[in-house]
């Protein structure tokens, strides 16, 4: 099996290709070759024994996708994307990578098929901002699409495009709405959600936190661990009985923050909470307030999606896989 | 005020261009100048005293909208589309013309605001095709877009890009859902919602009519004058009240093919309704079944958006515009 990867350089990227490596492809297949792409070029994953390219690429350039699909990879994870603030601020560079790269994906697809068939599994990592307030407290599977950023909309309109790309036969696509995912390695950042993950992973380390919003806000977690087990079931499923709609929103953990210091507190102690400094930030506060807060992801469910069922395992995944296991 | 057609020589558009140079500007504004694009030339309105450009286009090429919008036209209205089925056969075409025409056509707004301010009203007509079945009995405002068609997904993704455009001040949207149009002048044609004009309309001319379907059958319609007065009433709102949803579903009158005939029969009586031959087509009557019924367009009719209250005004509005008044 060859596999592509969009988006190959960014945190879930690399998570996915280091679990292809060491696990095979989806649902066992082998795995034969990896074709890695991003805007920086993606990591050589050493351990791998098969056939790997590396390409730093731009999908806004039409002349991209063509490349990139020209050998026919058998499943395409598609992760690449601006980010939710910077298609907000940057909105001609929001465009061009967030929808008109997909756009180009797709027609490139479609033109490759012209020769001989080809019908690709293609695993699109959407949002959960895809849905805007007024929401109710639990988003079922039927909700409208009604976003309220760029990025929102981009997203929303790529699952639009990939369930009719489908349904024509085109592509065999599979839309992920990911959760937010907590907890993200990496150093404290200022983007709005980062908090939900400074307050663990900074604590985790003996480091400070800064806490910008009350203890009752609740949102809607999964665990990078979680979300590339999303994208590997995403790519073996059975789509038939998906239908029309290709897209799901994700299982996750809905939490409030004083759920997420409690299950701090349980696994590490009020040496680690203590360090959690509260410090409200009106602005963060306004824009969490729009957020979705809890899902009722039926359809993900019984397709067999799981995530972690509380926020112990959530802490306890991060642990395990970005501390070696022990905490401070 | 200068005003802007897109599909001006379609059935809508001609009536609408009518419609402007018999009673001037939406709201009342003085209309000093008209620029018509199609595919085809539109007909040059000679009863009109102000300047006018009559263009044959290719909306699909980049090239035209910026060539549309150079002259900065007040207002917009972008009623260009491959229909339903021929969206359906020709994949390509459809998303060149429904989606990437008005991609350029925002994309090109866009720049000319570059230069200086440029914030025209622009009004995009949907269609209720956005949704897909499964549907309730009646559709709410909140429902879903789920196309099932390409047309509808190119619709729905139009949708999406004029609420995130107007949200960011680049135009100020406002697109309607129109209802089926009933009873559309001309020929009898193959389209599959052909009957619920052709049952109408050849017996008031004295031609007998094929009603493939039963008459339970149920659907959504509006005439042709209340279409042309759902654009007029867009281009002249308030679109505060609006917020982040730029596009509504239209009022119209939900009606069953045997409510259709009993306001035929008290129309033009039973001579007319005599020339109705049930011919049932399998295949007509399942297309059908998956189209919308009815819908309670709430936020419309609080805007002040009028259709038809039932199927004798809509049977009326076709005699006085179309008979000249009297029927055989």
């Amino acid at each position: 099996m060859h596999v592509l990867i969009i988006g190959a350089a960014g945190m879930v990227g690399r998570k996915l290709v280091d679990r292809l490596v060491a696990d095979g492809g989806p649902a066992g297949a082998e795995l034969t070759k990896l074709t890695l792409a991003d805007v920086v070029r993606p990591e050589f994953p050493a351990a791998f024994a098969g056939d790997v390219s590396t390409l730093e690429v731009d999908i806004a350039d039409p002349a991209t996708a063509p490349r990139l699909v020209q050998e026919r990879p058998d499943v395409i994870f598609h992760l690449a994307a601006v980010v939710s603030g910077e298609a907000e601020e940057n909105f001609d560079k929001g465009y061009a990578i967030n929808l008109e790269g997909f756009q180009h994906l797709l027609h490139a697809i479609e033109r490759q098929s012209i020769e001989a068939p080809y019908v690709p599994r293609l695993v699109f990592t959407s949002s959960i901002a895809v849905f805007g307030a007024p929401f109710p407290d639990v988003i079922g599977d039927d909700f409208l699409m009604a976003p309220l950023t760029s990025y929102g909309t981009q997203k929303a309109v790529c699952e639009l495009l990939l369930n009719d790309f489908s349904r024509k036969g085109l592509v065999d696509g599979v839309g992920i709405r990911l959760p937010t995912i907590c907890i993200r390695p990496g150093k404290p950042n200022l983007a709005a959600s980062g908090f939900f993950s400074n307050i663990l992973r900074e604590p985790l380390v003996g480091q400070e936190a800064i806490l910008p919003v009350d203890r009752d806000v609740m949102h809607w977690h999964a665990s990078p661990r979680a979300a590339v087990g999303f994208l590997l079931h995403a790519a073996a499923i059975d789509t038939g009985p998906l239908g029309g709609r290709r897209c799901l929103s994700m299982p996750g953990v809905a939490a409030t923050v004083q759920e997420q210091i409690d299950a701090l507190e349980r696994v590490a102690g009020t040496k680690a909470t203590r360090l959690i400094k509260y410090q409200p930030d009106e602005k963060i506060a306004r824009i969490v307030a729009g957020w979705p807060r809890a899902f009722d992801p039926q359809r993900a469910l019984a397709l067999g999606f799981e995530a972690e069922s509380n926020f112990d395992e959530i802490i306890q995944a991060h642990i395990e896989d970005e501390l070696g296991g022990k905490i401070a």
